[in-house]
Order: structure tokens, then sequence, then C-alpha cells
């Protein structure tokens, strides 16, 4: 069993499952990440501009599903959760790329997150063209 | 606090962290991803040839540094572990793209898996084209 402590959380004005686009780039809004303090200096070197994968808990999805149909298609038959990016999986970890847009202490303000308000941020990562792009 | 059962482990030849290519396409090796039974239905349609994205936890990070050289270049001065991908960080939560080579049961080979023998592993994930590579 691991033990993790949130580093932060999501305010944004998505408050239901139902109301969340699939991906980011499907007209999610721009959401606040609201960091702890204590993590004021792992911020340092990032700026308005530079694209992060931010890895959240989505703390609402179904942990007990191994299969869906991915967004809702049955044409492919029921798929394992391990090759979808449904929420529902055991461990219901979200990786959102996003570009930040501005900076006020230790809390960023993102485009296009797709996480309802109150996700638990765990991590941020810088991306990297070589390796996520190619 | 948010507490996580892994899906599995990590088998590779790596042991030492002083071995561990800093990422993946710079000459890592093949493992293995030892699945627990319980999550076989959650790789259905998984195919070799396929890429997923391996998210780990690095069990053996520090979780005290904030700031870092990274990859030990002193050049741009110390960094913001959030502003690279040194698994030195609060939750040192692992992303790795890899290739699946085969499939025995819940046994994943997979080419080029930076992390050592042992490592939790906590997710998997398919790589989207329109997501990941843009």
């Amino acid at each position: 069993m691991i033990e993790i402590t949130p580093i932060g959380r999501v305010e944004s004005p998505l408050t239901e499952l139902s109301g969340v686009p699939k991906q980011g780039d499907e007209g999610a809004p721009d959401a606040l990440l609201v960091l702890d303090p204590r993590v004021k200096d792992a911020l340092e070197g990032l700026q308005p501009g530079d694209e992060v994968i931010v890895i959240t808990w989505l703390h609402a999805a179904d942990r007990e599903v191994l299969k869906v149909y991915p967004r809702g298609d049955t044409s492919r038959g029921l798929q394992g959760v391990f090759n979808t990016r449904s929420p529902a999986r055991p461990n219901p970890i979200g990786l959102h790329r996003v570009t930040i847009l501005s900076i006020d202490g230790t809390t960023l303000k993102v485009d296009e997150m797709e996480a309802i308000d109150g996700t638990p941020i765990l991590d941020l990562k810088p991306v990297l063209t070589a390796l996520d792009e190619r």
C-alpha cells in the first residue's frame, strides 16, 4: 500500500462528471491548480506559456470497473480499461496536458483542464518534446 | 491522504539507480510488467505493438528534494523538480512510454523501460496520438 499526500487541488467551474469533456482539447475550461505552499520551490523555472503534464487522482471515478465501451462507442466492443483513457480503472490517475497561463505564488492558472472542482493533484512534470511528441 | 494498491511490479535487470538511464530512449533494457491476475480483464484489447504509458511509483526516489540540477547540468542553475523529469519530487510518479513486445496472461514484456527491478506499477494507459503527440 502506497500513501500519497496530494500537492494541491484543482479549482474549476466543472462540478459534475457529466459536464467533463473526455479530453482537454474538446472544450474544457481554464482551471486553477492551487498547490500547497510547501512545494513552492519545486515550481522554480516554470513560466507562463510552458506546457506541463498535470497528474491527478480522479477521486470520483469507479474503481471496480475493468471493461468499458470507450467514450460510449459500442462498435469495438467492451475494452479493458488499460486500453482506454476512461477515468474508470483500479487506480484512477489522470494525465492532463495543459499550458500555464499565469502563476501567482503557488497557484497556477492553466487552460483546457478536464477535471472536476476539488480533484487532488499528485504531481507536475514538464512536457519533453523529444519524449512526449515523438 | 490517498491510499493506492499497485496493480503490479516491474521485473528488470536494472537493480541500481545509478544504472538507470534518464529516459527510456537512451538505452534502457526490456522489462516485464508483472500485473496482478485480478486486473486481467482490464488488459482486454491490448496487443503486441501497442504503445502504452506505464505509470509507476518511483519508490527509491528522494521525496524531500524540491530543486535539482536537471540531469546534472549546472548551466541552467537549480530548477524546481516540477520543471524537470527527475525522479526526486514530493510524489515520485513515473511516466514511461513503452511498446508492448508480448503478452502472457497478465505479464507484459515491454521495450526500453527505465525503472529498477521491483518498481510498483500504478496504472497503464494507451498512447493517444492526437493527445500525446500533438
